[in-house]
């Protein structure tokens, strides 16, 4: 295998990256490890470290629960502000709360009780946690043959002219798992045509592909925090409503931190106005706050650069692929066209969950292994540097001809 | 005023004091600040500090996506393990989930769903967050008509045999507002003859008092941790099914977490057996962390030490008010037999706010203020000293006589 001209080309990119003065802005702690995996969790900004240290030690620690008064009541809606930077909303539009799957059960709910009949179409390259939620939902609120799941774009266009009535679209913005990026422009407008209403869910797209909900004209959206935000394992997640429906929509969930005067104890639910109707319970403090050093590290790039870099770093793992993988055996699952592609690369071949083994173990590559055969290569522009993407695929080509099939169990496979 | 006969005696008690040793346990910046509102948020544990630096620094900084197989995934249920042992439950009966609200939802939702007639019980002494919840998933399950609200335990009993069909009675174990105790036992037993389901709200008795789940034959209970249970601001809350409803109840919000194989990507739910299946989306780790070390510590002291010197402190508050506070018009709203009173002792008085307000600016004391004429002073008996509620007492009184309400706004008064 030959990837000495792809390892040129990716020097010369990393001597240039405009972006590459970001990587001190996380913690390395081994430099000699390709981390692939900023779309499973992102690196640890070391601000958002000092940030959470300072909500545990001076905050909690001192302030004790006067910390409500000094800061963390707004932390959730201060941070959705700046979220809403980063996905073309404005402030009042988006805000941190719950997880990814409670927000989607929220949006979910309130769509559908604002649309009262119709399909609700979604398709099976979402998240399976996202299809849970909305089955879950469905099947809640006795609609469970509304449910329409079809597979890929063009289905999807098939099932909004297809069906008599559309009470929802509902689709993740970037594919988990084949990287395949959806125009939400134009399946917007197509589903508003159709009378129905769209909620993206952005867990792969938000900090790493351009969102612009106002200008798409988009209704609902989720996301979450742990992935190209930074924010932390298990992060709360952020929750878009447009602002002309917020008046509209009902949160199913009625939390005192969604309740007009939430201090005031009266006994009946009566919902704040705005964005913060669809916040639900007292937030996580400190698995709020360091994300507000990772998107801050973000606004402060700029999403036009991240793109262009992480455009440069998958279209690099495509040419290796060509070269170096798919002689092996190994397919392609994401687009070419890097107009259609998020910011990872997956492949499926054999063996794939004892070759991911293997590169974690012996090669230190961590990417990330999708059941049952796919393994993704994710590129985090502000600490993924061109050269790693070269090594990895190069990594990969090793650990697969070194037999590593051989040398691990299949996934769920009994240890005896 | 004389409270000098009491603050001897709080001197002797805090000589004596077998659970002194446990206050070095807990950051403590401020030996002269008196915080009486453990049950808003409890102290720092310097043990959870340890965890939370650790779950940041080395668990996220360094082992990144590796984390998840290196302690997250199983945080949560290893952790409600050791809450069950304070709540008389057992292991595979407890698990962190979400926040107190949402985990309401879900298991008044459940349990609606398995009584799809009858009354829902509750009344105006629960938590204002839980009644918002109530009504909102009544709204949804169409079943407003069904929701009765009383006031007061006497009410509740009417309730109970008055009308036709109980499907679930739903109340806080511990008032938050005046500190009265269910007799949660009773209570169940009276539901289960009507044929409903008993759901305990546990957030100020977790930890606080004597909670015999099992023993007491609850169905389904639900609680903060960042109260007694010391978990730091917005821990997530735990949730309690019996084994026996496990497999006859449904979770609303089918999330990842708890469907039975998460990695497995199927594109179905499939709920998971046991406990888990009421899990949902991925856990704030660093919110989730620091709660075992605040659990631990009260393993270790044991709860019948804890409530005996409890009983002992609000018993020296309810004393103190009447020589101190009594004279001076302040009303106590906590029951004086110590068996059916929680941790916390609470006065009504006229301006209540401003006094609060002059307590914590003035007399360096942190009780709690309740809309909207209530004061409540919480003792937790792992760090609050018998001394300090006598002075807390004193400090009241000087706050009252002093003239503390013309300084201060009351509460919602605009700044001008």
């Amino acid at each position: 295998m030959d990837l000495d001209k792809l390892r040129l080309e990716a020097q010369e990119l990393d001597r240039l990256d405009p972006l590459s003065h970001f990587r001190a802005r996380f913690k390395v702690s081994d430099e000699s490890l390709i981390y692939l995996d900023g779309n499973s969790l992102g690196r640890l900004v070391l601000q958002g470290a000092l940030d959470a240290a300072r909500a545990v030690e001076a905050e909690w620690g001192e302030s004790l629960v006067r910390g409500w008064n000094e800061g963390w009541y707004e932390r959730a809606t201060v941070i959705g502000g700046k979220i809403a930077r980063l996905i073309g909303a404005e402030e009042g539009e988006v805000v941190v709360s719950d997880s990814t799957s409670v927000n989607l059960f929220k949006l979910a709910c309130a769509a559908l009780k604002a649309k009262p009949s119709g399909a609700i179409i979604t398709d099976t390259a979402n998240f399976p946690s996202d299809l849970y939620i909305l089955q879950g939902a469905c099947k809640w609120l006795g609609r469970e043959s509304d449910l329409v799941v079809v597979s890929g774009e063009e289905q999807i266009h098939y099932a909004l002219q297809g069906v008599e009535d559309v009470a929802l679209l509902t689709l993740s913005h970037v594919c988990f798992k084949s990287g395949f990026l959806y125009d939400a422009k134009d399946l917007t407008d197509w589903t508003h045509q159709r009378g129905g209403l769209c909620l993206w869910d952005l867990s792969h797209s938000a900090g790493s592909v351009p969102v612009e909900l106002g200008k798409w004209g988009v209704d609902l959206a989720v996301g979450c925090t742990y992935k190209y935000l930074n924010g932390g394992p298990g992060a709360p997640a952020f929750l878009y409503v447009s602002r002309k429906l917020q008046d509209r929509l009902e949160n199913p969930i009625c939390g005192w931190f969604g309740q007009h005067d939430p201090f005031g104890f009266g006994t009946t639910y009566r919902p704040a106005p705005g964005i913060a109707k669809f916040l639900v319970g007292t937030p996580p403090v400190l698995s709020l706050t360091p994300i507000e050093a990772g998107v801050d590290v973000l606004i402060e790039a700029g999403l036009a650069a991240v793109r262009q870099k992480s455009i440069a770093m998958t279209d690099l793992l495509i040419r290796g692929w060509e070269t170096g993988l798919k002689p092996l055996g190994v397919e392609l699952e994401t687009p070419r066209d890097p107009a259609r592609r998020g910011s990872h690369v997956s492949f499926s071949l054999k063996d794939a969950y004892q070759i991911d083994q293997a590169l974690i173990n012996e090669f230190n590559v961590i990417p990330d292994f999708r059941a049952p055969d796919v393994i993704r290569f994710g590129v985090t522009p502000l600490y993924t540097r061109y050269g790693e993407a070269v090594d990895a695929v190069q990594r990969m080509n090793e650990a697969i001809q070194s037999g590593a099939a051989s040398r691990y169990r299949p996934r769920g496979q009994a240890v005896t």
